[in-house]
C-alpha cells in the first residue's frame, strides 16, 4: 500500500496552496508524489468537444487517452471509492499520495487552520491527526507548524513515507472484494507465490509480484450473466 | 484481459463519430464499454486553475479526483504504454475497450475508409483486420460494411467480446514486467492460488483473484534506493 497523508481543513483555508508548496519540496527530496482530490458534487475534467469527451457523452463507462508522456482516465463508479481503492486501482510508481479532503477516511491527516476562515479544528484524537498547520498555536498533543514551515511539514510527511517503506504488504482480492488475511495466511501465500516465481527463468522473486486470475463469471458480458 | 478492438483510419475519416455511434448500440445490448484514444503529441485533459491542475503543475507525478459517481486520473509515464498496459492498469468493470488509433498495436482492428479523405487502406493481412467500414466496397477477404451499418458492425464487435469471455487468463508481473508463462506454468500457478483461496473462509475461488506482493526495493523512496 502506498503511504497516504490527507490535508484536511475548512473550505477556503488554503489546502490546495499548501499541497502546491509541499509537492516541490518533496519531489526535490527525490520522492514521486501523487495527489488525490475529494470532490463531493461531481466534477468536469474533460473539455467539451474533445474526442474523449465525445466518447464519454456517447455512453462509455470509462475513457482514457494515452500519449508518450501521459495517460488520463475518467471512469464511472457505482459508489464513491475509498482512498485505498483509488490508490490501489490507479496509482503506480509513486512513493506517496497527498490527499486533499477525505476527512472521514481513516488515513493519517494534517489539519490546516487559518484564523478568519476556520472556526474550530475538524479533527480530534480519533482522526489519526499527525500535525496542525496554523497561524495560531494549538497545544493538543501533536506538532503545530506555522503556515510557512514547509520544510518541517515535509520532514513529517517523509517519516510517513519511510514508515510505509518498512512494511511490505500482501493484498488479496477475490471477486474484487479485499480479503482480510492473518499475518500467517498472508506470509504463507506470499512465500508460496514467491517460491514459484523464483523457479521461473529470469524472475527475481524479491521484486513486487502482481497476479491476476480472471474468472468466467466476471469476464462474461453483463447481459449474459 | 479485457477484449479490445481498435478503430483505425486516416485522420479526419470519422473514427470518433463511428465510435460515438457504436457505444450506444453496444451499451443498449447490455455491455459496459470503455474507450482509449491514442494521442501522439500530448494532450490537455484538465482545466486551468482547477485544484488538480494546480497539483499537477506543482510537480505531482499523478493526480486523481474522486467523486461519488466518477474518478479521473492523470499520470505521467516514462514511455508510451501499450494498449494492454493502459487496460491492465486503469480499466475495470468493463466488457470491452474500443480504441481509437493505435494502428501499430497487435489488437484486432476495424478500418474506416472514406473516399475523399482516405487514399488507401492502412491495414494489410498482417494487422489482424476484422472488417472494413467504408463508402466503397473492398474485396480483401474480410467483411466490408457501409458507414451506416452500425448494428452489423456491433454484431462483429460482440463476437470479440464473447470470444474473450470464453478464455479466462492469468497474468503475472514481477518487478512490474509481464512474465510470459507456458500454459502449464499458468494453469499450475492459477490452480495453486485458487486452491489456497478456496481454503479461506467465505472465499469463492471461482471468482477473479488479484494478488499483490510488495517488495522492499520498490516501496522505498527513490532517493534511498
Amino acid at each position: 500500500m502506498i503511504p497516504l497523508v490527507s490535508i484536511v481543513g475548512q473550505s477556503g483555508c488554503g489546502k490546495t496552496t499548501l499541497i502546491e508548496r509541499l509537492i516541490p519540496e518533496l519531489t526535490g527530496r527525490g520522492h514521486r508524489i501523487a495527489t488525490v482530490k475529494h470532490d463531493v458534487h461531481g466534477f468536469e475534467m474533460d473539455r467539451e468537444g474533445k474526442d474523449t469527451w465525445r466518447h464519454k457523452r456517447a455512453g462509455a463507462a470509462a475513457v482514457a487517452i494515452s500519449s508518450p508522456t501521459r495517460v488520463a482516465v475518467i471512469a464511472d463508479v457505482d459508489r464513491e471509492l475509498t482512498l485505498e481503492e483509488v490508490c490501489d486501482r490507479f496509482m503506480r510508481d509513486v512513493d506517496m499520495v497527498l490527499c486533499e479532503g477525505f476527512k472521514t477516511n481513516p488515513v493519517p491527516k494534517i489539519e490546516l487552520f487559518r484564523t478568519g476562515v476556520s472556526t474550530e479544528l475538524l479533527c480530534n484524537e480519533t482522526d489519526r491527526l499527525l500535525a496542525v498547520v496554523s497561524d495560531r498555536l494549538f497545544s493538543i498533543g501533536v506538532p503545530c507548524f506555522g503556515l510557512d514551515e514547509i520544510p518541517r511539514i515535509a520532514d513529517l510527511i517523509q517519516c510517513e513515507i519511510r514508515g510505509a517503506a518498512a512494511k511490505p504488504e500482501l493484498s488479496l482480492y477475490v471477486g474484487r472484494a479485499k480479503i482480510p488475511l492473518t499475518p500467517f495466511a498472508a506470509s504463507s501465500l506470499a512465500g508460496m507465490v514467491r517460491g514459484y516465481v523464483g523457479a521461473l527463468k529470469e524472475c527475481d522473486p524479491s521484486r513486487s509480484i502482481e497476479l491476476l486470475i480472471g474468472a468466467d463469471d466476471e469476464t462474461l458480458p453483463r447481459a449474459t450473466r
